[in-house]
């Protein structure tokens, strides 16, 4: 038993690399231990800048700060793909109480992102929870209507990755209003995006359709929400209190930043690594996806100082407008298919500056298996290679037939900060992101040695 | 090659376990990721108790309070193991300042444990800074004589295991005093044993031996340590002033806390997991090692709650006196051998409450490829088994033929609180501690069912 995987690993050792491969990344992981700016860089983006939501103030500054960290992380060229983006803005920090006779119990909510406003008075309602889409049409019009829909649906804990929990929890956040107001809601409240119990409401964004009235949205805090539905147990009837300022602007322009170096065999073959630039407001923007940009930057910079001259042209791209729009991932995708750029493999870093667990391949099994030949390298790294999910930016690249690709961190701490003003700078650990930034730039070095042909 | 690799996977699958472990396995990461207490117990150990340095008051409420949870997750019988213990003291904080003319940089330090005081006045010597054993002896007398010694040897960042880097660099801190003693220095100071840049000094153990004189030894922070450094290059004379209050009172009673679910089929042959209970002075404890501790315990209640009723004893034990001495593992292991009780396997989790990665066999290559036949069951939670590190507490226990293991949790942020006052409640994730009990709870499972025969 032993012998045969024995053999068997060995024959996976002898055909699929070289040693000057391991030894080349075993330098760049060093680089990206001892002497980068991936962590400075962040530091600087998350504290000095802040929170950047699109057509913001902040958003400008991360634009110009982009151009010049790409530059000087030693970009040949640094240009912006230009996008108009939506322009959400908050306004004054949201209130919301639940007032019974002497009753009243101040509730953490914040605005989710695109909501409408409640009037500026605020909305007096009572509260029905909910915790389901098929709960809520059975309650029906009779029971919603001119009430406040609460949906109380936990993420589900059981799951190992905290995204799968993620993935089947925010459809309350997305559609929550739409679907209450179906039935004649006149605002509601979702249950925070997080496994912790803690009062930072989450935000994030949700959309309207146009069958039904917009009303006003908001996230309420896990903590906040478990006190609420304790409440509502014994004060069926108490009213919630809800004001929220928030308004949309008209889009704004903005700018996805890009710095490349030109490949010295293939310059017009692309190899993409990126992340988003923008970030929700209330924290720093650190983990969601500060991250994701510096490491990305970063790239450029391990390349340089380790002498790899990159045979295709490597293109680093700070995306705008992930959060609540995907323009500047768009409109990338809509200027390459333009100017006919070729895109061979794009690589995003949008989970966490967290430890990185693996490569994912987001394509078909044979291109995931073909990509595993390559994970021999990356087992003194602790990093698998295996299918999975790619990148929001990315994804419109994907009908080009480019292969897109994600850095999946471990996803444990993710929720307890997204979307949060609890993700900020001291949240980041320096080894763990630097080690994610050097799994990135060991992959494209692979990708752009090896024609991202396994 | 996919071919190959695929029929060599099929073959592991099928041979090594049947579908009712996965299932089995899968309960109890349920139950530890949604019902267990692991994280309130860790809470009520690290914020209720606190830092519990052997011989302390708050030793022996650990002590009292390990009985009782250890009775609460639902083991038959509790009882102690008694061990008498180092008593170090650490005093009034101490004070640490670099001063010429009208220069005073106060120094962030910390006395090593064991250490001996400063004369109560304080010492008042210059500073020689050296960055390795050879160093200093080539120093030799004449110029370290009536000196401070200042070992500055930073850990290397380029280690993935953080663990290998602190493997390297402590010997500076456990026998840092001892050499420098040896040319005549009245005290050293040895650069805390982390990669992160902060003011919090780390303690730990140092020993002396007969041959020279015992001189104070303490820990400097990391951000004190390059102010040191750097005021030394501008002011080689400058004197430093260093006061230490601990002391080293007799040896005091203390006790480890056993806790069993007596085995169905073989009573007598015990299966082990464990941590240990005392914690360095300045900070919880909490991932060293309060993790460890309510981690084991919550394997008994994960088998109460899930159903498992054991074949052979499951024995949790919480160490007594890991972190000076070891006397709660010697005793331990002693008591075994004078009953004469077979232990067929001891588990130990001792690195941090972090992301589990791997459980590592402690024995030669034949037993750890063995155990690896069970690394199937346990991909979907993205944990390895592999050779590896045990543990101190269950170190004793080896010579009597025990197989020994050890948790291995994602090492990237250990080093940054370890033996500080930043080793804190509000640093451990609830989820990754969860995760770390239930990879032990599956792994003592598999090794009760299969006699710890894979």
């Amino acid at each position: 038993m032993r012998a045969i995987l024995l053999s068997c690993f060995l024959f996976v050792s002898v055909s699929v690399y070289s040693q000057s491969d391991s030894v080349l990344i075993r330098k760049l992981f060093d680089y990206h231990l001892t002497e980068s700016n991936t962590y400075k860089n962040e530091e600087y983006l998350a504290v000095k800048i802040g929170g950047r939501l699109s057509g913001s103030e902040q958003a400008q500054k991360a634009v110009e700060w982009a151009q010049k960290a790409t530059k000087e992380a030693g970009a040949d060229s640094v240009y912006l793909v230009p996008c108009m983006v939506p322009h959400w803005v908050r306004g004054a920090a949201e209130e919301c109480n639940l007032k019974a006779g002497k009753t009243n119990i101040k509730m953490a909510v914040c605005a989710l992102g695109g909501s409408v406003a409640t009037p500026a008075k605020g909305i007096w309602a009572e509260v029905i929870e909910v915790h389901s889409f098929d709960e809520l049409k059975l309650l029906g019009t009779e029971k919603i209507k001119g009430k406040i829909v609460f949906y109380n649906v936990p993420m589900d804990a059981r799951h190992i990755h905290t995204g799968s929990a993620y993935g089947e929890a925010v459809k309350y956040r997305g559609k929550g209003a739409v679907e209450a107001a179906r039935y004649g809601a006149i605002a509601s409240i979702t249950r925070s995006m997080t496994l912790a119990l803690n009062d930072f409401p989450h935000t994030g964004s949700m959309s309207y359709d146009t069958t039904v009235t917009k009303i006003p949205s908001c996230a309420i805090s896990t903590l906040s929400a478990e006190k609420l539905s304790k409440s509502l147990k014994q004060l069926p009837k108490a009213q919630l209190f809800l004001k929220m300022n928030c308004t949309t602007l008209p889009d704004a322009p903005s700018f996805s930043v890009v710095g490349e170096i030109r490949g010295s065999e293939k310059p017009d073959e692309i190899i993409l690594a990126g992340g988003h630039l923008d970030s929700w407001d209330l924290g720093q923007g650190a983990h969601d996806d500060g991250a994701g940009v510096t490491q990305s930057i970063e790239i450029l910079a391990a390349f340089k100082k380790t002498g790899i001259r990159p045979r295709h042209t490597i293109r680093v791209v700070a995306f705008m407008n992930e959060e609540n729009g995907v323009r500047g991932g768009k409109s990338y995708a809509e200027m390459a298919l333009k100017k006919n750029e070729k895109h061979l493999l794009a690589l995003e870093s949008d989970a966490g500056g967290f430890s990185p667990r693996a490569i994912c391949i987001d394509a078909d099994e044979n291109i995931a298996h073909r990509f595993q030949k390559w994970e021999n390298l990356f087992e003194p790294y602790e990093i698998k290679i295996r299918k999975g999910w790619g990148g929001v930016d990315i994804g419109p690249l994907k009908n080009g037939g480019t292969i897109c690709c994600g850095l999946e961190p471990d996803s444990q701490r993710y929720f307890d900060y997204h979307h949060t003003a609890d993700d900020t700078f001291d949240k980041v650990n320096k080894r763990e992101l630097e080690l994610g930034a050097a799994a990135m730039s060991s992959f494209i070095f692979l990708c752009d040695k090896y024609d991202c042909h396994p």
